[in-house]
This record gives C-alpha cells, sequence and structure tokens, in this order.
C-alpha cells in the first residue's frame, strides 16, 4: 500500500451530535479540533418517542460519516464514535439520561442506544457542559484556564471549565447557574425556586417583562410589531423595538442587562474567571446587551476579578454543542483510555 | 546514635499561623494532620503597624516550636516551615498580602518577611481558604471531594475544594461567595454592590436587620437585653432573645435562615457539592441555625444536588485557620516540591 495512503487513514475523526428538544445537529470533526464537516440539522419530533429519536440520531450520524468520509477521503475505520451532548440531568457513567422533560425521557441509556444503532463507543455530557467545551475547546473562550459558560435562550444553561477540565460536581449536576437567585424574594422560576436569573433574563422572561411594561399608559413601537398580539413578543422583539429608539424596550434591555450583569457578576467573585462566554439566542442582541452588561458587572465584582476577566459572546453559532459533543467523547474515551 | 532517637526524629511538624485582624492563632502539627501541638491567640495589636506584628507572630511561632519539642521530643530541625494565612486578597505566587484593610497592610511581601525571622520557608494563603482547607484536612468536610467552606462572622468569607484541591482562580481571589448578589436590588454591602449575601446574613448585618425590626411599636427582650442600647446588638444577641421566645428576634432569625439558605441553594446549584461547611461567631447559633437554613435549601436548590449534599457546622471552632494554614504549606512547599 503507498504510504500516502496510509498517511490518509492516519487522520481519525469523532461524530458529534447536539440533541435538542427542538433540532438535532451532527457533524465530524479530526481528533484535531482542525475543522467541522458535514454539519447538518433536523427536527427532534420528540412527540415520535426515545426510539424513533435515535434511529433518526443513527440515520444522521451515518450522513455525516458518509459526507465526511467523501470529503476527506477517509475509511469508515477512521471515524473512532460518537460524543452527544443532551439535555440533562443525566449520569455520566452509567450513559444514561436521567430525565428530560422536553424529550419526555426517564432513565433513557442514550449511549447504549447509540453504540447499539451505530456500532461505535459513544459518551455523552449535557448540553450545556457541551456548549461550553466546544467555545473552550475552539471558540471564544480558547486558551482559557477557567471558563464560566452561559447558554441564554429558552433556559440559562451553564458549563464550567476549572483549571482546564470541564467540571461536573460530586453527582454530574453542577453548573446550573441559570437556576441562582439573583432575587431571593423576587419572580417564581419554572424550577420552583424564587429569582432565579433564568427568571429575569432567558428570552421568554425578557419577552415576559416587556409584555408587564407594555401594561402602562405609554405607547410602543413593540405592540405593531406583533401587531397587537403581545403573546407574540420574543426578546428578539424587544431588541429590534429598542434599537429603533423605543422607550420602553429600551428599559427592558437595560433592565435584561442589569439581572445579568448581577448574576455575571455572582461568576466573577465566585469563580474569578478568565474568561465568561456567552452564547444563544438571547445573545445576538451583541454589544447592545453586551455593552450594558459589562458596565454592570464593572460596578458589581471585585476588581481584581474584573480586570482578569474577559466577558465575550460565543463564536461558534448553531455548533458549539457539536463542536463540544465531539470534545465529550475525546475527553471521556481517547483522553482516559 | 541509638535507631530509638533516630525514629523519633523522623516525625516531622508544620507551624500554622492564623493572622486576623483582631487576634493571631498560632500552633503546630505533625504532616500527617494527627494533632494540634500548642495552640496559642493573641491580639494582634495591627494598630502597631506590619513591621512590629510580624516580630509578635516569628516570637509566637518561635513559642510554639518551643512548646511543642517539649511535648514530643522533636528536635529544632524537624520543622518544616510555617504556613500562614491572612486576610486576602494576596498574590501566593509572590507572597505578598496586596491589601489588607484590617491590617492596613498594601503589597507586603509577608511570606519573606515570615522567612527573614523564622528562618524558616513559608507558605501563605487567604483565611477563607484556609479554614476551609482545615475543616476539610482534619474537620467536618473530611472526606469531600468537592467542599464549599463558608466563614460567617463580622463578614463572610468563601473557601472552595474542588476535585480535591483548593481552587484559587485565575488570579488568586476566586471564593468571594459573601459577595454574591442574592437580592439585586437590595441592600447596599460594604464592597460597593448591591444586595451580598454578607449584607444580608454577617454577624452585623444580622444585628442591623434586628435593629430595624425594633422600629415598629412592637416590645421586645432584646431591647432589655443591651439595656436599652441598640447599637450593642449582636447576631448573638438576636438569637438568645430567639431561645427566650422573642417574637421579633425569632423573626430575624428565620429570615437569616431564608437568606442564608438562599446563598447555599446557590452553591448547591452551581458546585453539586458533597459537602457545605459552615463556620465562624454566626454558627455558634447551632440547630436554630441550620434547621431552617437546611429547609430553606431544600427548598430552592435542585433536588440530585439536595441529594448529594450534606450541610454541616465547622468543627475546628478557633482552630481551622491554623490547621488550614499547615495544609496550605503541606499542599503548597512539600507537595510540589
Amino acid at each position: 500500500m503507498p504510504s500516502s495512503q496510509s498517511s490518509a487513514r492516519k487522520r481519525q475523526y469523532i461524530v458529534g451530535v447536539d440533541l435538542g428538544g427542538t433540532n438535532i445537529v451532527a457533524g465530524a470533526m479530526p481528533v484535531d479540533g482542525s475543522h467541522e464537516y458535514a454539519v447538518r440539522s433536523q427536527s427532534t419530533g420528540a412527540e415520535d418517542g426515545a426510539e424513533v429519536v435515535m434511529d433518526r440520531i443513527a440515520q444522521m450520524v451515518a450522513d455525516v460519516i458518509e459526507a465526511t468520509a467523501a470529503e476527506t477521503g477517509a475509511a469508515t475505520e477512521d471515524f473512532l464514535g460518537v460524543g452527544i451532548g443532551a439535555p440533562g440531568p443525566l449520569d455520566r457513567e452509567r450513559g444514561v439520561v436521567i430525565i428530560t422533560p422536553n424529550l419526555g425521557w426517564n432513565n433513557f441509556p442514550l449511549r447504549q442506544a447509540l453504540t447499539d444503532r451505530t456500532g461505535l463507543p459513544a459518551a455523552l455530557d449535557n448540553d450545556a457542559n457541551c456548549a461550553t467545551l466546544g467555545e473552550w475547546w475552539c471558540g471564544a473562550a480558547k486558551g482559557g484556564r477557567n471558563v464560566v459558560g452561559l447558554t441564554i435562550g429558552t433556559g440559562i444553561g451553564g458549563g464550567l471549565i476549572l483549571n482546564g477540565a470541564l467540571y461536573h460536581g460530586s453527582s454530574d449536576v453542577a453548573g446550573e447557574i441559570g437556576h441562582t437567585t439573583i432575587d431571593s424574594t423576587g419572580r417564581r422560576c419554572k424550577c420552583g425556586n424564587y429569582g432565579c436569573l433564568e427568571a429575569y433574563a432567558s428570552g421568554p422572561a425578557i419577552a415576559e417583562r416587556a409584555r408587564e411594561a407594555l401594561a402602562g399608559e405609554e405607547p410602543s413601537l413593540l405592540v405593531g410589531m406583533v401587531g397587537g398580539d403581545l403573546s407574540r413578543i420574543t426578546a428578539r422583539t424587544v431588541y429590534d423595538a429598542a434599537s429603533a429608539g423605543d422607550a420602553i424596550a429600551q428599559e427592558v434591555v437595560r433592565e435584561t442587562a442589569r439581572f445579568l450583569g448581577a448574576g455575571v457578576a455572582n461568576l466573577l467573585n465566585i469563580f474569578n474567571p478568565d474568561v465568561v462566554v456567552l452564547a444563544g439566542g438571547v445573545t445576538e442582541a451583541g454589544e447592545a446587551l453586551f455593552t450594558p452588561l459589562r458596565a454592570e458587572v464593572r460596578r458589581r465584582a471585585f476588581r481584581p476579578a474584573v480586570e482578569a476577566c474577559r466577558i465575550v459572546p460565543g463564536i461558534l453559532a448553531g455548533t458549539a454543542g457539536v463542536v463540544g459533543a465531539v470534545a465529550t467523547f475525546k475527553a471521556q474515551v481517547l483522553e482516559t483510555a
């Protein structure tokens, strides 16, 4: 066999899967994380049940492998395994998703089901951990030693890289930063607690605060933007109205920065991280969010912690979870082997 | 030389010093942490300035070595070094106390000053880290893998043991749990932030809330207990009045448990620790504090995090800082050598 062929064979790949309540995203990367191949997305269709969703994932993994092989010349045996990020809580050691309200799964043996269908070794971690790991390995938090990641969308998920490794806690449920109280007598959160960060600064919470602000007499662009149907207000509507100069929306945006700033300042005082990376739909507001957020953090956190830390948007839009799932497989299977 | 003597010589000791704004406590321990020898305390006398305080510390170290040697038969060369805990923030690598308002020190080269005076190698860490390390090495948090320690007194200090090692953060200022916001529009804290845990649940904050509660018309035992001088109310007065059945004091105690419960629940959701250890003057209230505190944490935190964690009082009353200072020397000097 010519040596050029065996050298081409030497490049090895990992498939990453980001399993969300709405969409499944999958793709492949070489072990060195240098490129994303064959990234694709489809609807989860959670209502079809776990077995059908697993078949769907297995088909996507097969497609990703085929497309990546076609593009790179890799052979089937060059694909080492599959990493998957799933909504938590989960038991990494047993490879089991304990409970996932969005999918309706309970004690589902995700790792084994994935291996059964793909014939490949698998590793799992929760979605928020994977997203942070992705941004740390290949994205905005690259090079950080202590990194806190927040994904701000329908909920607020958190991931912690401490001393250069993902921190999981004593029973794999660490990093629930969205469910830290920033106002102990404040808004009721879906988790049952009061005043959680998520109850103020998730996408739905921002929309809800905007609806409340509209209860007054003041006119607002927001009403026209949703054709009078306030239930259609989203975080994006609020940021759009704010940039169009709407006073009510601007106040909601300022409040959001204050709430998120309080939450991020807490993280600085607790972790003294070198990077806080924020991703997810709400962060698409860009500097309209980040500028007042950073100002609030400076006001609240200790100066040495502020000076040590950059607060940045994620750069792996849509693929942080896939990249992190690849990194999870690498960390759990290759590096502990 | 008879072999029994050389074998006695084999036991080696470390001196620990806990430097506080009010008192200096010092003692010695064998490297295995099995016993505390010659523990002594004296007033810091911070007003005398750094040089005089350092002379005082050096004299205490000499006394501790002499007394420990007399008790154990150890020789001078069996004392390997001195660990010291000091109010932070500090730079461990350079061995420098950056700023300590209580002592009036700025950029003071504590480690070198200690070595110059004692002729022994030295290591330092901040007092809250040392207290947590002490309870983890020899106290209530022994055996924990992920431990959060809170020292609740004049302020609220925090220490983090994560994956079996003290976590310092990116510039040595991690663990400022007292300065995490639990009410983002709440009480102004001395640190400049609003709604810090310390502004609600430190000793002085408890006393302040009691004074505010007395502003109403309701009679209270508290007034008589301080001879009408409300400025003399302390956290202890409040807990004493509460156990004597005073309704106002009982409400302050319940509120304290709610505030601390919110702060500790945040720690559970963030760290998923196996132990949270609470020490310091305020925790002397015992079950009057811990029972409602644990109930509040159960109400607020995620169940898997609650189930993984025990919330316990520290057991090294008065010496956690010394034990931790010994452990700091061991970790920084002996185990990295």
